[in-house]
């Protein structure tokens, strides 16, 4: 929520802003991904951030489908949460040495991800309700049913095997 | 997990960085606060908000002890994440004009950063656990059992009046 929330004067106005803070936010997080698949070791997390890049694709084109539905133009606005999520992500990537230690904080990085998405996409859905868009509501809990789902599959993915090999 | 990170070469690295990233989230959170408080209109989240500066500030002596108990000295390291989610928070409480608008967007806010704690200590937990230092991990959960109690509390408040009053 950056350079547009003086424009904010109703309900309508804060789900419009939020459902482009999130655009923008799975757009950079499509961006992200790439790094991270070529940083993993561990196969099986490898292959859980692949299938994350293309959820998170089909998260996007969900996205634009609720702008269509709300009449509005699908575009982004800045988000200083997520560039700083993103950037703790990229910083720990690049920097860890030890490869079961990098596949560890690769994990925490993405779940800080996922609950960004999951707590925004939360009040959207409950604004959506509100403002009586129970169409564009049950579009956006598709996505965070999806969110929920990966983080549930990371925290299990991490307590079975990607901490075990980094201790 | 900022500036600290090149220094990461074990699982105990990791642990021990991202406590200092989260004690150094959580004194952000009690700077934060005041202004969130000040900014609700809403007598209930006004409330909520001061109950939770309190916590936040138990939350941060837990810490403390944790730093102790794993022998090691509590500072914090710049956390790019909260600084973001925070920034993006005193921008909405900054710019929204209508004051239940404000209400939802500092709920919405809020549960961000909410989401944030719970994911890092989540983290903290598995892998404290992981490296046999299960007094830390439970007193680390005691902070993610308030975090999830007020995340949910927010839930409540902003479904059951916040949201209805800003529409």
């Amino acid at each position: 929520m950056g350079m547009f929330s003086s424009d904010i004067k109703s309900m309508d106005d804060l789900f419009v802003h939020t459902l482009r803070d999130i655009y923008y936010a799975e757009q950079q997080i499509t961006k992200a991904l790439p790094k991270m698949i070529s940083q993993a070791t561990n196969p099986e997390l490898k292959g859980g951030f692949e299938q994350h890049l293309k959820e998170t694709q089909g998260q996007v084109q969900r996205l634009e489908q609720v702008f269509k539905m709300h009449g509005v133009e699908a575009k982004g606005v800045t988000c200083p949460a997520i560039d700083g999520i993103i950037k703790e992500a990229n910083e720990v990537a690049g920097e860890v040495a030890d490869k079961a230690v990098l596949d560890a904080a690769l994990v925490a990085a993405a779940q800080a991800v996922e609950h960004y998405e999951i707590t925004r996409y939360g009040s959207l859905i409950a604004w959506a309700k509100q403002l009586g868009r129970q169409d564009c509501a049950s579009v956006l809990q598709q996505n965070l049913d999806e969110e929920k789902a990966t983080d549930k599959k990371l925290t299990a993915m991490a307590e079975s095997k990607v901490n075990q090999q980094a201790v």
